[in-house]
């Protein structure tokens, strides 16, 4: 299978590792909106183009992997790579995927191609999750909670006020909403008592950090309806205790069953993350294996995780899989 | 969707239970090998038939549901079956499952039927987070926990001791190994070192308890290779306090990502079941949607929870799913 990356900031760094992982797999080449020149990738033998140069390399790509962002890259990109490729992206506007789906269907059906959508962990994962949850415990509760993990939506928001240099922000799922919810008590949650926000800031030389942390925690939309705690730093602690990118979550279904409703069932599904683009990435390249395969069985247009079959996203085949994996 | 019930034990009685929880889908009839005519059944309008007499009931049941015991039943039953209808079995001798395969293939295909084997949540949905897990985490190490639950071959073994009337086994995940996997430590963990037992006997009047823990603690190919707790209790207690069968257990993949192998990932999937029969039941019956659906679009032979795509579990269309699960 020959992949293309197209985008190379975290995620596309992070695609280019998992391909390294594969055997199954060969990465042709990273196009970049950058000076191709400029760029270095780690992988001996492929090559970096500029974006432009992309459709002569049309047959000689099987999937292309785009790994742009999903505020203003995707909704244009995805539909446009869609007519020449077979192409994977991670779209995660979750309100915006009917229209995203819409837009990549018709571009991909034009191009004869396959196109899976909205691929990661959440949506992805997650998704895949509370969907096997709620086919299987039809009567019952979902919950999903993320973290501890970094908000890059709330760490810009901090960055955007004034007298702010830099931030991090974790967002951090309070253990007694969870154990309540393990436990089968089926409990009824505002958005206060799942999540507390937990800030990182370097602050300008001289800043009101009385009226800094007071504007963090006020902020609509983003902090005013959480218990939030602001910690003022230096960018050198910054640097050193808050480099990383980790995440994670928990997705889980607490059902009843019985003729009665007399019995508890819980689902959970958890992932624990170093590195939220690098598994981001890793499902990417599973999922690209997909798309090539259901290509190759004729199926076009746009797709998602709900669409493919798991046999299609494992290297083994499926005696392999039933003999060592059933 | 109409549907049969072959066997009713817990599992058929499960079934029964989830069917009358779907909107899609509707109890046709019970099949037992018992006297039909002794049986009674839950569902208004369903009918108890005579196993002998399924054949005349071929046109108007879609998929058969078989709740059958892995170790006699299914090995016969299953293909036979399957050569006039649609199934869906939960055949659990993992390493048996290749050639219980061939056999329903073979069977299935000559009846131009779909068959479901397997499915459960062992095997059945540890083996699809196995599959996904490795599918994503390429480079990393795979730990599965049982329990806290009750092994019923375990409390079969101990019932077979002399003196023993009566007796209850609890498989139980011991805490300090599955800490160490959850944190990344990637341990090499003895049989001994991942789960201890717990047993609740019944002794006979007058028997040698010293003798009968014995027994128990070095019998070959259950016991002996565990820590294992054995506590004598009344037939009351027994049945006060151990009649129910909870089970549930966890499916973890620990992996590494990065060029350089530096960031862990933890994905982990876990069940907490108060009732294991009626939770397989609830899995039985969103595959058996599934067998109905891709038998539809002209799929036949025998297949497994691999094959399936999530989006045929679900009563909700795939427009639903896109808008509210992703």
């Amino acid at each position: 299978m020959k992949i293309g990356i197209l985008g190379y900031g975290n995620l596309g760094k992070g695609v280019e590792c998992a391909i390294n992982n594969t055997s199954d797999m060969e990465l042709v080449g990273v196009f970049t909106r950058r000076d191709a020149k400029s760029l270095k990738i780690q992988t001996p033998g492929a090559k970096v183009y500029s974006m432009d140069d992309m459709l002569e390399m049309k047959d000689k790509i099987d999937v292309m992997i785009i790994c742009g962002g999903s505020a203003t890259d995707l909704p244009k990109m995805t539909p446009e790579t869609a007519r020449h490729f077979n192409i994977i992206d991670s779209f995660d506007s979750h309100a915006k995927i009917p229209e995203h789906f819409a837009n990549v269907d018709k571009a991909a059906k034009e191009g004869d191609n396959i196109a899976l959508i909205s691929v990661g962990w959440d949506p992805g994962m997650f998704s895949l999750n509370r969907l096997y949850a709620n086919a299987i415990l039809a009567n019952g509760s979902d919950y999903t909670f993320w973290g501890k993990g970094v908000s890059q939506g709330h760490s810009d928001a901090i960055r955007r006020v004034d007298g702010v240099k830099d931030a991090r922000q974790y967002t951090i799922p309070i253990d007694s909403a969870l154990k309540s919810v393990r436990s089968g008590e089926n409990p009824v949650l505002t958005v206060r008592e799942k999540h507390i926000r937990e800030c990182f800031v370097v602050a300008e030389e001289g800043a009101d950090l009385k009226r800094i942390e007071n504007e963090i925690k006020t902020m609509p939309g983003y902090f005013s309806d959480y218990d939030t705690k602001v910690n003022f730093i230096t960018q050198e602690q910054l640097i050193e205790d808050h480099g990383g990118i980790p995440h994670g979550g928990f997705v889980i279904r607490s059902g009843k069953t019985g003729w009665n409703d007399e019995n508890n069932q819980i689902i959970e599904y958890s992932l624990k993350l170093d590195s939220n683009p690098e598994f981001n990435a890793c499902i990417l390249v599973a999922y690209a294996r997909a798309a090539f395969r259901m290509r190759s069985r004729g199926i076009t247009g746009c797709k998602t995780v709900f669409d493919v079959a798991p046999v299609d996203l494992s290297a083994m085949t499926s005696e392999e899989l039933r003999a060592n994996m059933l």
